[in-house]
């Protein structure tokens, strides 16, 4: 990293965006990693991908104003579901709430009159993991995002894996083994995201509280319609036994899964984030027993199991701001 | 590629070794991709390693003194199972017979007097198709060698992936949905060779020959407890109902399979080589259709099935060979 006479003694910035299913954030990041900044959007209250634009730009605006960076920013990056990087485009997303294809980059950078990088957010994630957290100074790793949906980035040979088309490590959607037949968004049954996103969560404590119904559980006072995976978290954190069986089939599930990229990847850790990923003390015994029975023996017993290091959705932003920086080293 | 002047009219060669759970090829490649010698040894002859290091050195030996290549040899390429490149050792092969470790790339460093470099047998294939075959070009591709084992080469964004320990893309054990509960060599269940292996394949005939006994077919006349992969493909040429069947589920699972590492990998093709991919005219329908139906939308209709563009075997040779050249390119 070399910087010119003129930029010594001058704080660079990105600025970070990270468009999720539900909501989406909009930060200054210093190229050191420091979030200066954050504002965040609901993104299913926008009718339409062009009024979502504006009002990330204009937040982004507000926040280079507020913040007097407007000149010190070097570009924009941008991690969004289903995000083909080599077109810039979101394409196929299930998790949105408006129609593919969304020429995303294009619209950002005519919207935020700069350069804007994009990829998908679970390897905008892995890149800020990377570059800041857990998975610091890794080469072999792979990342799952426990979110809305499930998304994964896998580093291999030091290299984020991009694919054909910027697709490579959708792990969310690889279907599970002996699954139950829950319809995910994508049109197909059992892919991994119904059994370990946040309505995964809610659905496997809705199937307990139903399959058991003689199971004393604090849940059971919630409006089980409005019931959420934080609330399995935080009965969990009670020591209620429900929900934390919710979470051992979680882990185990997720063990599973694990023990098929191992086999794919030979990575040495695994690293989950995102909300889900919160509760990872209450099902990372699961995951680890789940992972060395059904692993290779070349993998079983070897590979770390991992929370993120960051803040829950700093991964993201880090990582979308390592876009617009990497490019400069 | 730059040749030295003293260089420019003398052939170069690479000693190209592919070992196999059944068979040994030794030959002798040029830099263009010609194959001018070739000696094959049958692996399970060999009560120790050091033995069968000792004939693949002297048939090495015989061949370039037959051909007159002794000086123009820069070296030896191996491709082997569950061969670690980060250290040259066969660790925990399940279908060799000699125990693991094998410190490969050192006994046979020392028993030809050449630099030696070792690979995974089947990312030795990725390369050979990589360079000289059917994914000629391709930076994203997933080759699967069908054989004794299955094996897999993951070539992502123009890079041969190899993991922490030289143990990615290790893809035939990776474990079927919905399996039968086939044993497997690793001491688990149901992984994708215990199917599409040539092994597999003739478990599949037998299954069905004895679920099916009314079902007439040639492979009946045949002594079942000698029956091969081989022989169920040549029922299959015949038009055999039944042997097409086991073609027919072999594509199925195959293709199955498939769907998963698209999800990992998004390929451009997938590359299909080895003993059972002889039988590919007999299965590729199948596993079109169960690759398609079982994909992700992303994938799904848009990555080609191909078989080798290479005679069966060549590719591992010549990818051995590359790990020689391309060193110097």
């Amino acid at each position: 990293m070399k910087n010119s006479a003129a930029e010594v003694g001058r704080e660079r910035y990105a600025l970070a965006i990270d468009l999720g299913g539900t909501n989406t954030e909009v930060a200054l990041v210093s190229r050191k990693g420091k979030i200066t900044g954050r504002r965040r959007l609901l993104t299913r209250c926008y009718g339409d991908v062009r009024s979502f634009v504006e009002a990330v730009a204009s937040t982004a605006r507000e926040l280079m104003d507020t913040t007097g960076t407007t000149e010190s920013v070097e570009g924009a990056g941008v991690g969004a579901p289903c995000l083909n990087a080599a077109t810039g485009c979101i394409e196929a997303a299930t998790d949105l709430p408006w129609p593919s294809p969304i020429p995303l980059r294009e619209l950002l950078s005519e919207a935020l009159g700069m350069r804007v990088e994009a990829v998908n957010d679970a390897n905008a994630a892995a890149a800020g993991e990377a570059g800041y957290g857990a998975a610091k100074g890794m080469k072999n790793f792979v990342m799952l995002t426990l979110g809305t949906g499930v998304g994964g980035g896998v580093m291999c040979d030091g290299h984020l894996l991009s694919g054909r088309s910027g697709f490579a490590a959708e792990l969310g959607h690889v279907v599970v083994r002996n699954g139950e037949g829950r319809p995910c968004g994508c049109g197909r049954c059992d892919c991994l995201q119904t059994y370990c996103s946040a309505s995964g969560v809610v659905t496997t404590a809705k199937k307990l509280l139903e399959e058991f119904p003689g199971w004393p559980s604090m849940l059971r006072d919630m409006d089980i319609e409005a019931l959420t995976a934080a609330d399995v978290s935080e009965a969990a954190d009670c020591g209620d036994g429900l929900a934390l069986e919710v979470w051992r089939r979680t882990g185990e599930r997720l063990g599973d899964a694990c023990a098929s990229f191992a086999a794919f990847a030979d990575p040495e850790a695994f690293v989950f984030f995102g909300g889900v990923a919160r509760a990872f003390p209450h099902f990372v015994q699961a995951l680890r027993e789940s992972f060395d029975r059904n692993a290779l023996h070349l993998y079983s017993g070897k590979v770390a199991m991992l929370p993120s290091a960051l803040d829950s959705g700093d991964a993201a932003l880090l990582g979308a701001a390592a876009l617009i920086f990497n490019e400069k080293e």
